[in-house]
């Protein structure tokens, strides 16, 4: 278990600090990475030396970020891990880094305690909001550029300002990211409205697959790995399709069917109206959430439908019941 | 022309008057009808009389709103218009209430001062968030509901905060709204991620008829009027369709072809990267600004694409040309 650290005594601890490695987590998204270089460009207007390290490359649409990466420039004396819930999501390759990791600043409830000290703030709707924090707490100067990658943490982490997990204050921060010169219109147009070609693609196959089932309560979509390869899409982007048929109106289970290289299928299922995702995915082998889970099947993909929709309107029936 | 007001004036007269009319813009949007709603709610909590009108029917999805719908109650001694740019936007059949409008209440630029008194600011985001400060200054009481009117008049006029028109004060408003008691997650979930089966199913006929032009630089959906009439959108819906081609990564012209019931081509430009949308429409007989115009063209599909195109061409050459 670590030491739990309050956002004083992780102040003192980086300023006390020098040679810094700061380590996010692997498939990075704009949280971990825009709140390690906001500590990056603040620590080294400092006169500290740092630089960051993440398993996975770095996306392009990041670089205005200005992120030094770690490549054995100096001799690491501190380690502090951003944004990261536990040790896996390191990945293998950063092993000889994150044995012994000195400070962890995360937001994840679920963060499983394995540096040797770590400030955590569940009620944070990003990592991002709490470097903010941090970084008022030392004075170090937020210039445009460390507004810009705040910003990109907060924005991004909460759908832009969209998801249960924006509160006021996370307002009040996006507010004075803007104040303090965060270019927030172009980081929206960069993160938000700007779609690849091969998700626009890989959408089109989606919507062509819509079907609907139980008086249109559920509605289904599946993607073939044929369809998935010719499309070019990153795993984020095809993440992102399966929260597509829950978004329609009056549908209280949306499922996503998408094949795996090996052929079977893997199931998303999002729900809403108090439906169980989890109860529809435990009894196919899976599981998850309340409002959000998933399983793999195996098969062609119409067993794989009848195998699902067999529990969906399981989980439908007594909500019809009830009504009637 | 109108006489020009400051919100104390704007105050003052309010404070003044009774048997109130609010008066929104036709095709309500959520700003018109949370500003007016919030307003409503706020005078009559100071006893005096109100109700609000609008040309058009207000959609289900604002009855959280409880708007009180003007049916000749009282008669009216004094009218607000809130939102509404032109007279024109009142729509005919408002013409008994809006021939002679003592005050105006608005955040659009263009506005023509056809009222006898006009507060605007063109730096607010949305008609909301003036209306926040003026229940501020009139000390009036932001209960739960009126914070979810005037949250829905912020985020429905900002896209959720992504639009260029979103200011630090934006977000400050935001999230003193949601300290008052605003639940914006259900509205954000009733207004930016809850579909109609009909928007999925035009959408679908969008991205089936996504081509793309001039080394990917163009991108160009059309729908014909079989296609939006069997989709059964409304107005805002296919409206909403226009902004879709031109998300697309490194497109710098984005163009939407829709027929119109009579037969001709409605287009839609909308640009980026320097592009001229009106140089393109202004050919076509249309016009409009830098980033978005539009025009109409006569005959068949294939006619008004290739009349557009030749358009398009000409304005990406130059940037070709500078490059080279």
């Amino acid at each position: 278990m670590s030491e739990l650290l309050d956002m004083a005594m992780a102040i003192a601890r980086l300023m006390k600090a020098d040679n810094i490695l700061l380590l996010c987590h692997k498939s990075p998204d704009g949280d971990t990475l825009g709140s390690a270089a906001a500590l990056f460009h603040a620590l080294r207007a400092m006169g500290k030396t740092v630089a960051v390290l993440c398993a996975d490359d770095i996306p392009d649409r990041y670089d205005y970020m200005q992120i030094e990466a770690y490549e054995g420039q100096f001799a690491v004396e501190y380690t502090v891990a951003i944004d990261v819930a536990s040790i896996q999501l390191f990945g293998d390759a950063m092993l000889a880094y994150t044995a012994n990791v000195d400070l962890c600043i995360d937001h994840h409830a679920s963060n499983s305690q394995y540096a040797d000290g770590v400030w955590l703030n569940p009620e944070a709707a990003a990592t991002a909001e709490m470097i903010y924090e941090l970084l008022r707490g030392m004075e170090a100067e937020i210039t445009p550029l460390i507004a810009d990658c705040l910003y990109t943490g907060v924005a991004t982490d909460t759908g832009c300002f969209a998801f249960a997990n924006t509160t006021a204050r996370t307002h009040q921060i996006a507010g004075e990211l803007m104040a303090l010169g965060a270019h927030a219109r172009v980081l929206n147009i960069l993160h938000f409205e700007s779609k690849s070609k091969g998700r626009m693609q890989i959408e089109r196959d989606a919507l062509n697959s819509l079907e609907y089932y139980f008086n249109s309560r559920c509605a289904m979509i599946s993607l073939t790995k044929e369809k998935i390869e010719q499309s070019g899409v990153d795993a984020n982007e095809l993440e992102s399709i399966a929260s597509l048929p829950q978004k329609i109106e009056d549908v209280s289970v949306g499922i996503t069917l998408r094949q795996l290289p090996a052929g079977s299928y893997k199931v998303s299922v999002r729900t809403a109206d108090g439906i169980d995702a989890s109860a529809i995915c435990r009894r196919l082998g899976g599981g998850g959430h309340t409002a959000a889970a998933g399983c793999e099947i195996l098969g062609s993909l119409e067993n794989a439908k009848s195998a699902v929709l067999a529990e969906v309107e399981k989980q439908l029936a007594p909500a019809v019941q009830a009504e009637g």
